[in-house]
């Protein structure tokens, strides 16, 4: 690594503008693993050390981030997903049946599966007076979207899973009064990558056009 | 761009991990921007490109992104800046003084200013049954964090600034119901990126080394 110096002024060229596009663009949510495989500590490591790059209002960096290695453990949070996923198919209404046939999660087969925790708060005025848990909040996922693109660069798939009760898994993690699990992230070697995100090709949903997201000035309904 | 077939399958090598990781090393987040500066409409288009590859709940992409070129406009909302800056230094109490020697934003000088709404809840219920705001906020973090990492390869600043009035923001900007501003971003052309976080260079706060922020199984107090 560059001295902090050099790095401040630091030009990146055309070739880096490719590389980080790319990456973007070959990132996907994950939920095919290759089962039994492993991730080395010093990949680990190093994924893990690009969260601690990313930006947090105030300077709180408010992520935790729990390695779920007993198999014991890893089980009952895989069962407080499959259970979620069956209020979650309820709800669906009509669309129940598709949804229960899709894959959702890959916590039983990926190498590496990681909580996500939002820190009790602590006090932080700076940046957020008046969006505090927001503010918090997205700096967490800030950091998460770091280690998805440093995973998909070491050629690891990683999967966000959102399907579980918050306050069952803070107790299944010890987690203090106030803190709050955000992700359950599955990380690990994949077979290969989906073509586009895994909902869109299995005809789920489709994306907007970015153009519809852009607005000069003010809002416009599209 | 590569075929999606052959991104899906793309290996990445051990000079793009580098890359990618000075790139995160050099992300900052700027208030010191060049004035009377700006940037090139196909260099915005690529940035806000990246926005577009970012993950999100269901799909539902609940990002919205206004480009405020208005001078009226963009006074208006540097006004309002102003006045959460004050409200903001008034409730740190003996670090008041301390706080506003601090520059906290670029917004009158940045070449590029972009408000971030996240879009009226469309009722998506994949992913989000138990964390439905959460989940939508989630990922319109990380969109700006790949905003904010294109803007970085690009060599220019971004400043991501949370000091508004939510509600007279969105009033400002049109924003229908349900709509909630959650960044103003200041984008452009720096005459330098800062050593280390500003926070931290400037004494205001150090940042925890990252084993405090990792535990295995269970939250440990740190």
């Amino acid at each position: 690594m560059s001295p902090p110096d050099l790095l401040s002024s630091f030009k990146f060229s055309v070739e880096d503008r490719k590389t980080l596009h790319k990456i973007m663009l070959a990132r996907r949510d994950m939920r095919h693993f290759i089962a039994n495989s492993r991730v080395d500590d010093e990949i680990l490591q190093r994924i893990l050390t690009a969260t601690h790059t990313a930006p947090s209002v105030g300077l709180m960096q408010p992520w935790r981030f729990i390695r779920i290695k007993n198999a014991q453990l890893c089980e009952r949070v895989a069962v407080l997903v499959d259970q979620e996923r069956l209020q979650t198919a309820k709800l669906l209404g009509e669309r129940e049946q598709a949804f229960l046939k899709l894959k959702v999660e890959g916590i039983r087969d990926c190498a590496v599966l990681l909580g996500v925790v939002q820190a009790p708060d602590d006090g932080t005025v700076f940046g957020r007076r008046t969006l505090p848990d927001e503010m918090a909040l997205c700096s967490v996922a800030c950091a998460i979207q770091n280690l998805w693109l440093a995973a998909r660069v070491e050629n690891l798939g990683m999967g966000w899973v959102s399907l579980f009760d918050p306050a069952a898994l803070a107790a299944l993690l010890g987690c203090p009064d106030g803190a709050k699990p955000i992700a359950l992230l599955c990380l690990g070697p994949v077979h290969e990558f989906y073509n586009k995100p895994m909902l869109e090709q299995v005809g789920w949903r489709q994306r907007k056009p970015l153009h519809e997201l852009l607005f000069d000035d003010v809002w416009q309904d599209s």
